[in-house]
């Protein structure tokens, strides 16, 4: 088919519906080579002002999907599932929810992405472990799904060629956030894994993209269009991104959380609450999910409860150090920081609020995260979040305690820190972990 | 400065409006190509969809007006002025108000571009002159003005770089027909010229890029408060291009037009009227306020007698010859076309209107005009008009004649120029060719 990208361009930005194959066309021509950066920036930023209607965003991700492999996993029996969290601070759910998933048969083939801005990424943390490799081929990361059930890998130079592309350039042209453009990425990406069913965590709040729980809706509805516009099984958990997840953020340290949550274990905090709660509970909501999704208990319940065994018996467990020993990675040499020290409070209060999204910034300032694509990560800097919403502090007690390998860069965060509390003088309640569940 | 284009594209993309120092550096940072098309293309865009205040309008145009040079004219004592169209079919008047008013001892530096579209441009129709050369360095365009008062070339490299770079972009992303965009183009390269004053003829019509006159007084508006933001004398009138101007579209062909007009003739057509008529008033009354700005006479009347005369008594005509000689130019070879046909009638009635920009688009088939920018002109094509709206015309009489070297692509437009002409059963009379004037 032959058009002017120009044309197409203008059609978009006169708030017309593009055809499917005027997408397709335009897609294969950027990454091709054959369309340059320049036409495809000023696309998005028509896209990030008119939007795109259901078939359009269908057919770009089709597009975005078709630019690269779709990967077959022919010799694998089971359903194939996988989750994808639109982000947040802690967010480390991933790192449970695949072994138990997989400790139950139900293969998870997942391609993860690394943390950018002030959310993590899950491809971080599991190389914080020395060894692990993440940059597995296709072949292999087939071949591990099949052995294992169970994978994590990096997007590959075969996956969605297009999307990578994109998304470099929506990153440096202020057309991140378009909904149509974050639908049609994160789905082509999640499409190419191979995958019969899909679990979205939408989050909202202070450390989500989404703030509202009604815009998080929305995108879930979206995104769970495509799904089924591929015939996959989708279904949306809502939840809260007001504060952390769990009691650590940082890439090291979450993953000491999460194997002590496989081992069985809660931590009593400062609060004299388990700080573990969160991450477990909403890791089992999401395996629990995933497993209903695969068909493998009838009644959710029943499948969140089978989830639960797996953290007590040891299977999550054994999955979870299977997975780790396939990816070369060496659990005992899990770095451990060199500095830590608390953070107290100034003041006495209820706690009602966190500015979460702050806090993953003072993040990158440490290092645990990256501002920019380039920027390396230290392993061990974190932040320990010794409270939650609710919890009444008084002056002096301690807020967090942050670790890492480089202590003028710990001491430089230690004001913006205190600053995203948030203290008011009644008792609060936070709100539900899991706000709403989407499952058609 | 220090600033991240990204964080510029995104708080124009919100609505908001970028300080004159914002646009300034990121003008300059593409204009030295420290920000690449693809950031540009995407802040056009955004420009495109919000929209530009007063302030950053004029801060544009300063950017891009400052990005080159600033011609000074310190040794020609007499009021500058120059006149800019926004384009149509048949419009000529250049050719005849430069001499015209330069005739009359104020100088007219006139920098002019190619025609591109279903337009034509000064440059093309010069350049139809054997000889005529327009690529005259900055030195030789000062000294042309200082010695005959007039000279016509094309934008140098020296000359707002920044719109030249912008306007390439602009073309290939869908991001022309924007108001502050259109303004900060044409503004900036005028105020290149060192005009003390600038008449400006803004179309509109079937055959103009603005279709209601409402729209065509808007863009006057904008381009006034510009003019007027940087001190110089501006008016505007808003004229109809809902047919094409004069007896001739194509570039030699309206030589012969403007040389017959600057030489007292009269053409009377088919129709038994001077075919001549409107090109001759446009011309005299764009002369007149191009005068009347120069404080050639007090009276807008007296500057257009004073204009008229010059075509009669053989002034304006020898100012010509003076600026075609000094360009180079050899009136004696101007070429004329291999082939001409008539095309008549199909019907009979009343013309009520013209599809004027397919007439250009027909133009463009016969090399007339350009598709693209580095399409060749074929300097002898072009159109014969025999007939204006209002005229009855019977089956069988003549509409056009069709002139150029290229037979088979003058038998290829036959069809599409016949369907330009609007029939209808009742008279009809023609609006009138000047809509407006506006003078502050």
């Amino acid at each position: 088919m032959s058009f002017l990208p120009s044309e197409l361009i203008k059609k978009k930005r006169n708030k017309n519906a593009l055809e499917p194959i005027e997408i397709e066309g335009f897609i294969r021509g950027y990454t091709e080579g054959n369309i340059p950066d320049y036409q495809m920036s000023a696309m998005l930023m028509a896209i990030f002002f008119n939007g795109m209607t259901e078939e359009e965003t269908l057919a770009l991700t089709k597009a975005m999907l078709n630019s690269g492999e779709v990967i077959k996993h022919s010799n694998v029996k089971s359903f194939k599932v996988d989750k994808h969290s639109t982000g947040g601070v802690g967010d480390k759910t991933s790192l449970i929810l695949g072994p138990v998933v997989a400790s139950l048969g139900v293969a998870v083939p997942m391609i993860s992405g690394r943390g950018l801005g002030h959310t993590g990424g899950t491809l971080d943390k599991l190389e914080s472990i020395p060894g692990f490799n993440t940059q597995i081929d296709l072949d292999g990361f087939r071949k591990m799904i099949e052995e294992i059930g169970i994978s994590f890998i990096g997007q590959t130079r075969e996956i969605c060629p297009a999307d990578k592309k994109i998304y470099a350039l929506r990153d440096v042209t202020a057309t991140v956030e378009s909904l149509p453009l974050i639908c049609a990425s994160i789905m082509s990406k999640k499409l190419a894994e191979g995958i019969d069913g899909l679990v979205l965590d939408v989050k909202f709040g202070t450390g989500a993209f989404m703030k509202t729980s009604n815009d998080a809706e929305k995108l879930a509805l979206a995104l769970m269009k495509i799904g089924q516009g591929y015939g996959k099984k989708v279904c949306s958990l809502i939840t809260n991104m007001n504060q952390p997840l769990g009691r650590f953020a940082g890439n090291s340290l979450e993953v000491v959380e999460c194997v002590e949550i496989m081992e069985g274990k809660s931590f009593i905090g400062a609060n004299g609450k388990d700080l573990y709660e969160d991450t477990r509970e909403l890791s089992l909501a999401l395996s629990g999910y995933m497993l209903w999704l695969a068909g493998y208990k009838n009644s959710i319940d029943d499948c969140i409860s089978a989830a639960r065994a797996t953290l007590y018996d040891g299977r999550a467990l054994a999955k979870w150090h299977e997975l780790v020993r396939a990816h070369g990675g060496r659990m005992s040499e899990l770095p451990v920081s060199l500095n830590k020290f608390e953070i107290s409070s100034l003041q006495s209060g209820y706690i009602s609020g966190f500015d979460t999204e702050n806090i993953g910034i003072c993040g990158i300032a440490i290092k645990a995260g990256r501002a920019k694509t380039d920027d390396q990560i230290e392993p061990t800097a974190g932040i320990e979040f010794h409270r939650k919403i609710g919890d009444f502090v008084k002056t002096g007690e301690s807020l967090f305690t942050i670790y890492g390998a480089d202590l003028s860069l710990l001491n430089g965060i230690k004001e913006q820190l205190v600053r995203a509390v948030v203290f008011c003088k009644d008792p609060v309640r936070s709100d539900n972990l899991i706000h709403k569940v989407i499952t058609q």
